[in-house]
């Protein structure tokens, strides 16, 4: 089970920029009614939590299909519906593309030469696309999603329509209704399971099945932590806690970025989910707390630098790996050399858990809180713990903020301006305001 | 040329949130000042201004070497040794490695399970290693060094030294003098220029040039930046009207977040390179900026609704690109779908510059300062202009602050402990406080 420590926050260790026992004690009414939430799925969107008990036979039979028949698998989606899978893939299949069949490609953007690229590197013949929206209409999507129908239709003829994979709401949207009319090959996200939340539900199980993990031990590690979670009492809950120590940092001491800091290359992909569901559930009504992806050793020489001495604003999450299921002996070379030879005989895991380590013990020492994550290793079991550990805690510091954590109002104007540019009915005077603010930008141009 | 648009910090357009010209007007003897120190040279580490001018010649034969025997090109570095590299790599070759020989592997961390998987996808008798640390005894890089070292003397035995080319300091350090000892191929980093602002010399060129870039549309593209942004006349610079309004924005309005947002998949990595240098340049004394890496149109599904609604302290820089080299038609395909059908006829480009333009106005609507460079289009010449554009912006905002932009003494803590806990000589003491530490912190943690 993963374990929190939280030492780097006290102001016992750190002194007056930490927090004290009393101050935590202080929100424990606050903590109850957030906790309560959760308990008893006050919310139609905590749906998430109940993932661990889907059926996931549809989506192995599927995986397995895709696994005897293709070359390459193509998922189209954004948002949650790309960050997902892909921290699935990264995590537990680095280097995938270069070592296993079906090659994974996530296309999560509207960049046309990443789609060209794409288009020459994979044959059609054998591709597997799964196309991912559960509103069914996101624009991005859609394009690519539209771009892929032609061009397999091409190559394929009818049979085209038995390569593609819909995932999208059981009933509404315009991806449903395509699944209907071609007679295409879906998966459903429940209806309460909002993207960002849904990395648990066959939107990233059928990445990690056709990457050969089985989806069941991402469930049961999310399983195993949301039972743990549902502890009542204050100190023994990792969830509670950490939501606490964060919304009291963020909120009492101002420290409104957290950084999190997973001590692994495969946890990058991890990050990113992360922020994702913490800027979008938490950034609104003027509050919230703004995520900041990093990976180390290497921010250690990118980063560090900015949290030890910068403005104080940050509190620094650290991920910690017990047990890399593989490790480097660094050899007895250089021996007269005293600014190397101190690492002979070490091995890597040794020096990055040291380095881990004493990162975490500069922070403290400069009064900068921290906290860390402790993992066994990365495996599926782990990362589901680590998807619904999150996904938890995000939900509750949004209670502790009385803020909504599952809705995003604030991108839906940026759509209707595209539609406007883009030409869609209704639209008409969204294109208007862009033309007259493209005037007025004009002034301010320097080349 | 790159330009810059402003319209969106002004008060003019987005209201009390923005500057007004007189704000900007008022700096004109501090920006004055950081001006004279750019052209003055008043710092030795300025010298990544004049890298246009260095001599090539030894890059393009070492590179050519490498392009005709090498099946792999392995990369050892961290921070700017390896971010100036990816920046490169990523932009100008995407899908690199599934595409191309030599294929490039940058091992920019002690991650035992990356570099595990590294050796086993690369035939070391057809690999060429680049170490880069201009210290010559970074510990992360110096480990992998010792490795590969170790690994390569054993399959090629005394051969093994022609493969290793050690990108450092001319004259000192560990690693030059393993050049001197062992007869290794070696490339300078010149003395004053410093790893972040290091991709302009043979750390990045290297590279560019095994990749089949010619590092000199690179340097004509840094060298039209940089003369380009000497010019005294304030409202004509468009380094010095950068930098004034994100200093105003960080210090009178505490807006201290700069997202940079590329809409483009390809720069990606330059949005970490990006981050190194505003982070380790800038977070010092208790001010400075911090950077925010970010896609588009990815991160509107991600970040965009804390932008929007979140805590108002962040300017977004969006890099928008006229050009994307190729495009891709979204055909006429589900007619009779209203949610779909506007984007048919469209092109990718067409609608990622429609979003991005979207976005902008919908921060600015939302009274978020935001501002943006246009690139005409991606490729080295272009990306040579952002590299020296954004280091000269860096060193210029330091300057404002009063910062030392080239120095970072805050990472030097977190060495001296991972020193002590891999038993380096004269650093026990550091190792107790580590185990002190250690003890204490399990009283905090919960699992």
């Amino acid at each position: 089970m993963i374990a929190l420590n939280m030492a780097n926050v006290m102001e016992e260790v750190i002194g007056e920029k930490g927090l004290t026992e009393k101050e935590i004690e202080d929100l424990r009414q606050k903590i109850k009614d957030a906790l309560s939430q959760i308990k008893n799925r006050k919310w139609s969107e905590l749906a998430f939590l109940d993932l661990p008990e889907q059926d996931t036979e549809k989506i192995k039979e599927i995986a397995l299909d895709i696994k005897n028949q293709a070359e390459n698998f193509l998922l189209l989606g954004i948002g949650g519906s790309a960050l997902g899978p892909r921290a699935i893939l990264d995590a537990l299949s680095p280097f995938h593309n270069l070592r296993h069949k079906p090659r994974v490609f996530i296309y999560d953007n509207v960049d046309p030469g990443t789609l060209s690229s794409i288009l020459s590197l994979i044959d059609l013949k054998k591709t597997f696309v799964n196309v991912i929206t559960k509103s069914g209409s996101t624009a991005e999507t859609a394009a690519s999603f539209m771009i892929l129908w032609e061009e397999m239709e091409k190559i394929l003829g009818k049979e085209s329509t038995k390569r593609f994979i819909a995932t999208t709401d059981p009933e509404k949207g315009n991806l449903r209704e395509i699944v209907k009319k071609y007679g295409l090959e879906s998966l459903d996200i429940p209806p309460g399971v909002v993207g960002r939340y849904s990395v648990l539900s066959p939107v990233g199980l059928l990445t990690a099945e056709v990457i050969g993990v089985d989806c069941k031990e991402l469930l049961k590690g999310a399983k195993d932590v949301r039972d743990r979670c549902v502890e009542e009492e204050l100190w023994k809950n990792p969830a509670l806690l950490m939501a606490a120590v964060l919304y009291l940092q963020g909120t009492k001491n101002r420290r409104t970025i957290d950084v999190i800091i997973p001590y692994a290359d495969g946890l990058k992909s991890f990050s990113q989910w992360f922020c994702q569901l913490w800027a979008e559930s938490l950034g609104k009504l003027g509050l919230g707390l703004t995520p900041y992806p990093s990976i180390g050793t290497t921010d250690q020489h990118s980063q560090l630098q900015l949290w030890m001495e910068g403005p104080e604003d940050k509190v620094v999450i650290f991920l910690r790996i017990e047990d890399y299921g593989t490790d480097i002996k660094i050899p007895i070379v250089f021996e007269d050399m005293e600014g190397l030879n101190y690492l002979s005989g070490h091995t890597l895991s040794e020096l990055i858990k040291a380095e881990e380590e004493a990162t975490e013990l500069s922070l403290a020492r400069a009064s900068r809180p921290n906290l860390s994550l402790d993992i066994p290793c990365i495996d599926a079991y782990h990362l589901g713990q680590l998807f619904m550990f999150f996904e938890i805690v995000t939900a509750l510091v949004g209670f502790l903020f009385g803020i909504n954590p599952f809705n995003q109002p604030g991108v839906e104007e940026g759509k209707n301006f595209t539609y406007g540019m883009m030409g869609k009915k209704g639209f008409d005077k969204k294109r208007q305001e862009v033309e007259e603010a493209r005037e007025k930008k004009l002034c301010w141009t320097v080349k």
